[in-house]
């Protein structure tokens, strides 16, 4: 290591870089051209490297970090490792998490020459892979010995102006390459709005605002990735209106918010959040994403006359589009001009009011009937504590949960435009690394576990200790909803799932739960027993679904 | 089903076809987007669905499957799941296997409106994956309803010719239109030999060979992916020449073949077959890739004004280039010119006559010591049988069985050049699912098993029993020999993988074993029980290396 440490380098600078952005741990898997760079995270005091199982893991627990973390970094070897991360990048692009994919590669020498060395086709070329991932990222890097330090922080930058997910290819030799130290703190670009333009949209806002007489605010994804949730608590406080989010922005802020009615999903809303919306003369909606799953199959209906839409670097008022202004400017401009409305006319009820009973008040203990989606997600609302991150496989776990209310610091973490199921296994592990002193729930279905399991092994391995609710109902139940309701597609293996935490050596309490009396003294056990990891199969019929999901896929 | 039965689709013709080139099995996962052409593979009498618990190992399982078939086929859903196959396929384009990628996608209507559906980026785009799928296959298909059954027949005629994967992408909407069947067999394109080049090839080699006092012939991947076995054979039993193969060609004929004198590994080769080829006058290769691994790290040397290459679709004799000719035209006009030679005067000896004790007499039962690299490829040795099919992963396990002598019939499975750890799990279910009737074993390292082990559960689902040989030495022993000896990221955390078996509800045998006897009575074991799996996790040090990848490696 003698030699690594004696000068400042490339790998050195960009772990500086990265560590100045916020990363403390960085994702991945060993592979014979990233090595050296390795070398460098295990000697750089102020980032931990976590190596998975697998890299389509590694993306996922990336993604799962950056989403509680702000950002996060990946590094795989080149070729085999990061074609097998891709589909994860994809999905951070997908969902906007700003993921830094670091990509080893073999020496500059070697790729002048096109040699035939493993881990390429062959071919002599070693831009292909770099040409996928210019699909799925928003900028890339290939750095040399002459631009590694510009290179790195351009497109640092850009990942985090843009929340989106950039690529950086280094080289083993061009890691091992001695550069100046920077003399300066790293200060990510600043994206400015136009002022002009600010102060007309307000006042084009304020205008609509102040006319209408039932306004409302519909905040979404976009909220969450510039991290604005203080901000649209102010513009609530601010106004008095009434909001509600979309599913891929739910708990945004806590779900018992006075102001708070609901998740607003087109046709598959709640009747009262629904009607709420849609007969509102105006709509402010904040970093919306129209997106099948996140608008009830399109079933959403937004009169563009009268809509506001607010978004990263963007307003649309009405069919007016403005550019150049950031959210959080507009959000805070608002703010300051709006009048605070009375609450009572503004004709709203909020979610906590309009609750299904269930959720509000303690069901009677279970009897020793099967558990149904209906009793589990009920149970489940109870359980729930304020500050615990709930991750929810595509599925039904993540339409199961949607309706579920969020305690007060809560955050809610699914993949409701990528969908890629296994995602929530590896997410888990990001988003407990990211937050060790929170209560991490994984809610995941038994075919999406049956694709990224072994990642429950990492979970163990780095004594993390959260809550594994697996539903087994027997294979792939959202897509026996979708189609081929009885096809041996959407069947799988019957694992023995409560019995991997002893296969993978951890220090985990696992039980298999079919009644409700079962289910509840699995979560007191849960509940209390917090020095290991705890992980519940909990047992549902196979065509038991979330009456919310199916009411969804009926549009 | 009564609809998707009653009139002759787009996805019946895909179907069709794929059953006239070869194909009784395809490897997949149900997704949203490929759920209507399902249905056709379920209902389709000569092709069965195989669903694995993920689309990496699918891909893995289809390039296994096309290496002992001949041509395999994979079906995924859109954006997360074609994304998350993409290194398998890319592997089969690097080592030459015929992989038909299909992806079912989003209805024509759906990408013609750019509708922000799920499993894309939400950009409205959905060429994305395509373009990324243009770089790892060598023709790709977008079908439509006119186009269909045209591009169909192009891209698997190009798949058989050049033996690469191709993409075809096929919209559900699609999938169901009507067409007509076909009246014809599906012809694959023939690639036809110029007849005067062959003509003046064979007569300039001809001239070369008889004059070469010492001629040797070097066989590679390019014999088995053509399936030139026997042609390599007939050129043998025509010349009486000795023969080596290189890493990618193992087992190409019975490695007791009284003209087959090892593997040529450049610098890394046994002594005595590293001088033939070297000190040849002329070597005859057949289908070589010169790839880092398959040349002993690029140590191989191979005077150029001494050898004659034959390829799939040219021949370069000295520094002349002929193309336009296929291997097999050439090898059969080869055979048919060349004078048988007297071996005597050839000047070699067999492998089976050169080869390491320990790989001839049956060592004698063992001790109580620990199991070393040594003395557990001297007893795997023992154990093969003909026709045994050995997956081996990258790492120690592919090296190690590298020098061990196959048995007539045996068939080497290995990605020495795309070497993407946790391939041989998914390859195994392929090879064996190919070749029911053939007695399959897997060679895999623990940290490789880690990468993709779930689908031994697939393996046990279908019932099928091969013998799993899991090498536990406590991390990836190979990236400890190129780098980061003691380093963190060369760890893994220890599994009971034995447990595993029972976990996933499988019919199997499984056992641990630490010592040689313990070893040996495993073997004997697994040799007489063939009812069942059998899964052998045996124990070595952490250090041990086979002594051809260390010799390899110090290149």
């Amino acid at each position: 290591m003698a030699k690594t440490m004696a000068k400042f380098t490339v790998g050195d600078y960009l772990l500086l870089r990265l560590e100045q952005i916020g990363i403390k741990h960085i994702f991945g898997v060993a592979g014979d051209y990233n090595m050296e760079f390795l070398d460098y995270i295990v000697n750089h005091n102020g980032i931990e490297l976590i190596p998975t199982c697998n890299e389509l893991n590694a993306s996922y627990a990336a993604d799962g970090y950056g989403r509680i973390n702000g950002v996060a970094a990946l590094v795989t070897t080149f070729g085999v490792g990061e074609l097998s991360a891709i589909n994860g990048v994809a999905g951070a692009y997908a969902e906007h998490v700003p993921v830094v994919a670091i990509t080893g590669a073999p020496e500059t020498k070697i790729q002048a020459l096109g040699s035939l060395v493993h881990h390429t086709l062959g071919t002599g070329d070693f831009s292909i892979f770099a040409r996928m991932y210019q699909q799925v990222t928003v900028a890339q890097a290939y750095l040399t010995n002459e631009n590694a330090t510009t290179e790195i922080d351009r497109v640092l930058g850009i990942c985090l102006l843009k929340k989106l997910p950039v690529y950086i290819s280094i080289p083993m030799d061009v890691a091992l390459a001695e550069v100046s130290a920077p003399s300066d703190f790293f200060i990510p670009p600043v994206f400015e709005s136009d002022g002009a333009t600010i102060a007309e949209i307000v006042d084009v806002c304020v205008n609509i605002l102040e006319k209408a007489s039932q306004p409302v605010i519909l905040a979404d994804i976009g909220v969450a990735r510039y991290h604005l949730h203080e901000q649209l608590r102010e513009l609530l406080t601010a106004t008095g209106y009434p909001y509600a989010t979309m599913n891929m922005g739910k708990g945004l802020l806590e779900e018992t918010h006075p102001q708070f009615i609901g998740i607003y999903n087109g046709a598959a809303s709640q009747e009262s959040v629904r009607k709420r919306i849609e007969q509102a003369d105006c709509v402010l909606t904040i970093g919306a994403l129209m997106t099948d799953y996140n608008t009830g199959k399109f079933s959403a209906k937004l009169d563009p006359s009268q809509t506001i839409e607010v978004h990263g670097d963007y307003v649309k008022v009405k069919h007016a589009l403005y550019n150049n202004v950031a959210m959080a400017d507009v959000l805070s401009a608002l703010s300051q001009r709006l009048q605070r409305r009375n609450p009572q006319m503004l004709y709203f009820k909020s979610a906590t009011e309009n609750l299904d009973p269930g959720f509000i008040t303690p069901i009677e203990g279970g009897s020793s009937a099967p558990i149904t989606q209906q009793y589990f997600w009920h149970r489940f609302a109870h359980f729930l504590q304020e500050d615990d991150i709930i991750v929810a496989e595509t599925g039904t776990c993540l339409f199961g949960a949607s309706i579920v209310p969020l305690p007060k610091g809560a955050t809610f973490v699914g993949q409701v435009l990528w969908g890629s199921i296994g995602y929530s296994v590896g997410s888990l592990l990001g988003c407990a690394i990211a937050a060790s002193q929170r209560r991490s729930i994984l809610l995941v279905g038994d075919g999406s576990f049956q694709m990224t399991g072994q990642e429950l092994s990492t979970i163990l391995r780095y004594n993390l200790k959260p809550i594994i609710f697996l539903i087994n109902n027997d294979g792939y139940t959202i897509e026996r909803d979708i189609h081929g309701e009885r096809m041996p597609y959407n069947d799988i293996q019957p694992w023995n799932y409560h019995q991997l935490p002893k296969v993978f050596a951890g220090n985990a309490w696992a039980i298999k739960v079919s009644t409700e009396s079962e289910l509840d003294k699995a979560l007191e056990t849960a509940q209390q027993n917090r020095d290991q990891l705890a992980f519940i199969e909990v047992v549902m019929d196979k065509m038991d679904s979330p009456e919310v999901l199916l009411k969804m896929l009926q549009q």
